[in-house]
């Protein structure tokens, strides 16, 4: 089967125009198939504020009313996306930027919860893997904002790490997959305000004996979830690393990789 | 040649919420090739009173500055063009919303004008057929947001009716292609106030007399310029007319033809 990475771009290096340009020239330089998956949070919070729009956070998740819902499609889908894209196409890599609604890429459905309404949140029932492997085949990078829709006319706001999770697990029926989680740290850290402090390597059983024993910062615990559901599904390898050094963590020489023993 | 539409649709329909659906329900019904071309100017011009950006036309046509391109491009980029593509495909249409950096689809130059400075503004290079022709093989319809890119990252504001033709022109090389202006008013008007007075058919001689008689509110000389261009450019039929009448416009039952004698 053909390579293929898909790399969740977040954190700060988004709102960061040096680190991001940096960012994606390294991503232009991968030969190989390849898929972006970015967010924008900052931006989308920074714009609700000139808007007036308030913005509640539960959980680290925001809850998308229609202003909010309106407010992160222009700016996930719009701004950060195509501006990404023409970088990349400035770096002679051609890519094509998506959400969810494009092409019927990613299908979703508005989040039902018991308790809490999360508001126009999307979680993701089926990703077009002949869509995006039609595209991967003409040489293009696909570049997916974290936006999905419910084939009823509805957009929905959805998480990048899920949509970057997703979209790896069902590309691999197809290539052999690696997930990158690019941030600004440079991996899982023992002390979240230690750089130096990277767990080279995390398996299921170590992951276990970490949450036990509270030494994962809670912000990490959805990532290294979704990264191990990623492992269980297909996906053959999973790194977590600093997006300024993607190079490196493709060669595997730096960040934490997530192993199933 | 298979057939190809390209439809633009304009005006006061993007801002009026019922009124674009049911167009797209009509569009979604065409069962040939379609390329659908949008605006969105009023949109674009509210948020950027929201967001106290002082905006400036000469001649009709916007001054792009930094914080106006950002506008543009979260507005049509993303807002608009994410909420027509779940439309369509809420009538069941495959379709995919591209800027001009997407897939490389529309190259363009920032404007040069020995007097004006029209800011980030762009005009059309080329057209990249062979992504388009791609998509659509796929029954996919394409709908174009009025943002194209130079190739050095620089995305570039552009004149929605100057894509539609341009993108007619160059897809005529692969399609027979009928381009259609679709707005608010029935087609082109007598009498700029009265519905009722469309001209069924305009060829260039007659264009010529309309004109010289000053009887072709001014507002629809760029539209009528760009449908001769494209007609005399391989497009075979050029029709402009109203939004809510798509159905009746591919039937030539109404609006304008424009027609080479």
């Amino acid at each position: 089967m053909d390579k293929l990475y898909v790399i969740k771009i977040g954190g700060n290096i988004i709102d960061d125009e040096q680190k991001l340009s940096a960012f994606l020239q390294d991503f232009a330089a991968i030969n190989e198939n390849k898929i972006l998956v970015h967010g924008g949070g900052k931006l989308a919070t920074r714009m609700a504020e000139k808007l007036g729009v308030t913005q509640q956070l539960v959980d680290g998740r925001r809850i998308t009313d229609a202003e909010t819902l309106k407010i992160v499609t222009m700016v996930y889908a719009g701004l950060v996306n195509k501006n990404i894209v023409a970088t990349l196409q400035s770096f002679n890599c051609n890519a094509i930027g998506l959400c969810g609604a494009d092409g019927d890429a990613i299908l979703a459905h508005k989040r039902k919860h018991p308790v809490m309404d999360y508001g126009f949140v999307g979680d993701v029932d089926a990703i077009n893997t002949s869509l995006i492997s039609n595209l991967l085949g003409f040489h293009i990078a696909v570049v997916f904002a974290p936006i999905t829709h419910d084939q009823q006319g509805q957009l929905l706001n959805t998480n990048a790490d899920t949509i970057a999770q997703e979209v790896a697990k069902a590309m691999s029926n197809l290539y052999d997959v690696e997930l990158i989680y690019s941030f600004e740290k440079n991996g899982v850290l023992l002390d979240a305000e230690d750089n130096s402090t990277v767990i080279p390597e995390i398996s299921a059983a170590y992951y276990k004996e970490l949450k036990a024993g509270k030494k994962i910062f809670a912000g990490m615990i959805p990532k290294l979830d979704n990264a191990f559901e990623a492992l269980n599904n297909g996906v053959r390898k999973v790194i977590i690393g600093n997006a300024e050094q993607l190079s490196e963590l493709l060669l595997g020489k730096t960040g934490t990789a997530i192993i199933n023993e």
